[in-house]
């Protein structure tokens, strides 16, 4: 039941578990990029509002979250910013103004928050993070298989294995429409009906495409061939037949080609009828499923005119994105916040005793261990063991009156209850070897 | 010149060697907070408007960045959320809404930007990293001092060693007050002046003071008592003569025995005229500064009641914070991006060897080498090893039609020029060795 002390609607609290498992996550991908000669680049949060309309269409825009203006304007209710909605239009924003700046071709990963004012729903936030890689300047097909293979090798390295790559090319699906006489006005509209074939019949499909203006035979046999069991061999036959689809073709066939030993046998195929519903790709392009996941785990594709679209310089790109929400969602959750806080719990017995038991803890951490010391009222041994067990401390110093006067300090093996007295000016040492040894 | 493509006022794009600096010097901080048992929590980068108003004062209110109504309700040119104005209010929030699921004391940091409609300028930003590090839910002076002590060493491990931390205590502070016969009332008002003493002169504080209400004698005498060459000393007998004076004496100085075996000796020092202007503090509260840089580099202080005052639970509290944006800005900057873009850079000389230059590159990142192959036009060598130089490539592979035949790689050392030749199936081991020697 959402309460005043929520979040926003549509965004999340990560407490420490979660901060954790997303930052290795993150830091995973970025090392595989990096890897690849990606680079970091991070733009503001916000935008001026006039950098980000008329870029992601009507739909998109009723998405974007504005910034009031301040101070006198604040009244008009004016909006003069807006937050980040994607990576991409920023990117074509730092291309036109540090272009010179920056290494061609500018190979760059963003990761971060984006915002959009959608329905909050299962796995579909307001909030969320968005991981793009890029190339721009390049418009050789070794950029798409370089972007595709780090890619590839992100979500291997974040667990995944039972993943499939679907390859097509924007210039195979242009041959295939020459190569069945469908009029490239209504070509655009063909391949959205063309892209259901994975989730409508292929009667309803064809259904839809002689509402496009296809002949009904025409329509069912496009549908057909699309959905036979050898349809890639039928594509590539009717591919061959046109200058577009010769092209397509081998676009899709070099990428294969360079990725063959890179990406295992069968991880990546060309699906002659994945379209990528976005209208500004121009070469290959992919999509990344899942056995059992609906939609994608990340996509990709080339976009020759998309930078100079959205205010950049004209540059050819290529780009991926691996959707880490939904990954991280898929992924078995460490929901056990606290249970790896400590490495190493000392007590405080006695407040004469803190200033030496707050040396310990600097011991331990010195000995790389994660150490605190009780912050706690009590001055009772058994309430303070307590805490260091919830702690999910591995050693609890113990240092009382006793030890005081043994020149000693008591080390607990949280794990066996074994306790052993350590002599306090070699605790240092002991705790050293302690957790070297316990690594 | 600002341009149509800057960033909005106040806002800064980070291109690589940027990133790479700042999330080194995030992460070297992260590692310190966690060596002393805080966890991480991250809050959204937005709250509800009315999580935030109300919370920082008519001045600070004007600062906030509000975000207007979406949908039907974005003509009405109201706004419903706010951009996070800093750590605290969303830690209260947090410490409402999952209070009982957090371990207690709840140690915690967060780390990341916050937005402020300031006017830019120097080192004056609308969006800047916030870093702060707080601790709820215990009253002991071990969590000041642990506090403390983890806020000292993520400075030292920033690289930072000119720094001194000025230690005070609102008690000491309140029973000084007591001591000179200053009334209650005006208490607040004569510490804002006090705390001028570092910029103005003492003549004019005191002058500041009579305005105040304060007998002139009264206020030259107080002035004097906290210019004095023995200050501390004609403040320690001061501060003895009243409970307030006494408990706020002790305060600083179990502070100072706790860390004693932690901070170098002369780092920090008990600083009787230092206020810390913020009223909401309530016990010990210190402040680090560094000769030659204006302000403070980071400060801190218990806030017994600040929590709840924002919303959350009556729990006790101390925290501090650290300017990273400052201490960044201090810091020589690595301002070469692109020269350690790459270890191994691989040419493409024809496009048929394309597939097997691409596997170099995979090699070399198995490697551990950031490996990338030449993505542009020319199939000239003297091209490519010009954008091999330039990527700061350690080493280049070369594979032409001389080295496909003999079934070799050859292997140019950039930085000395020599060349071997490789079996092409060794690369990976060659290159395993030869990374492994330049470390």
């Amino acid at each position: 039941m959402p309460s005043q002390f929520d979040p926003p609607s549509g965004t999340r609290d990560f407490l420490a578990a979660d901060v954790e498992r997303r930052e290795h996550a993150f830091a995973v991908i970025k090392s595989v990029f990096a890897g690849y000669g990606f680079e970091p680049l991070q733009t503001p949060a916000f935008e001026r509002l006039d950098v980000l309309m008329g870029k992601y269409g009507d739909e998109g825009e009723k998405l974007v979250f504005k910034i009031l203006r301040r101070g006198e304007h604040e009244a008009s209710g004016e909006a003069d910013l807006a937050l980040r909605y994607d990576m991409t239009v920023p990117l074509a924003r730092v291309m036109a103004a540090y272009g010179s700046q920056l290494p061609r071709p500018y190979k760059r990963y963003a990761m971060g928050p984006v915002w959009r004012a959608d329905r909050p729903g299962r796995d579909r936030y307001r909030e969320f993070v968005q991981c793009d890689l890029d190339t721009l300047g390049s418009a050789s097909l070794l950029a798409d298989a370089e972007t595709l293979a780090a890619q590839h090798d992100a979500m291997v390295a974040l667990g995944l294995t039972d993943f499939t790559i679907l390859l097509n090319s924007r210039r195979a699906l242009a041959g295939l429409l020459e190569a069945f006489s469908i009029p490239a006005e209504i070509g655009p509209g063909v391949l959205i009906s063309l892209d259901k074939l994975d989730k409508a019949a292929p009667a309803e499909v064809a259904e839809e495409l002689t509402g496009r203006g296809l002949a009904p035979g025409q329509a069912s046999e496009l549908v057909a061939s699309l959905t036979a069991a050898d349809a890639v061999d039928q594509v590539r036959v009717a591919l061959a037949k046109t200058d577009e689809g010769i092209a397509g073709l081998d676009e899709i066939d070099t990428v294969l080609s360079l990725l063959a030993g890179q990406v295992p046998a069968g991880r990546i195929t060309f699906s002659p009828r994945m379209v990528r519903g976005l209208s500004y790709y121009t070469g290959p392009i992919w999509e990344v499923v899942a056995g059992g996941v609906a939609g994608s785990l990340g996509s990709g594709g080339r976009y020759d005119h998309l930078i100079e679209q959205l205010g950049g310089p004209d540059v050819p790109g290529t780009g991926a994105s691996i959707g880490v929400e939904r990954i991280l969602a898929l992924a078995p959750g460490a929901n056990d916040p606290g249970q790896t806080r400590l490495d190493l719990a000392v007590t405080v017995l006695r407040p004469d005793l803190a200033a030496q038991s707050f040396g310990f803890a600097a011991a331990g951490r010195t000995a790389g261990l994660r150490s605190s010391v009780y912050l706690g009222e009590s001055g009772q041994l058994k309430r303070q063991m307590k805490w260091a067990n919830d702690s999910g401390a591995r050693w609890c110093v113990i240092y009382g009156e006793q030890e005081q006067q043994g020149g000693v300090v008591t080390v607990r093996d949280m794990s066996t209850g074994e306790q052993v007295q350590v002599p306090a000016d070699d605790l240092g040492e002991y705790l050293a070897q302690a957790a070297a040894a316990g690594r």
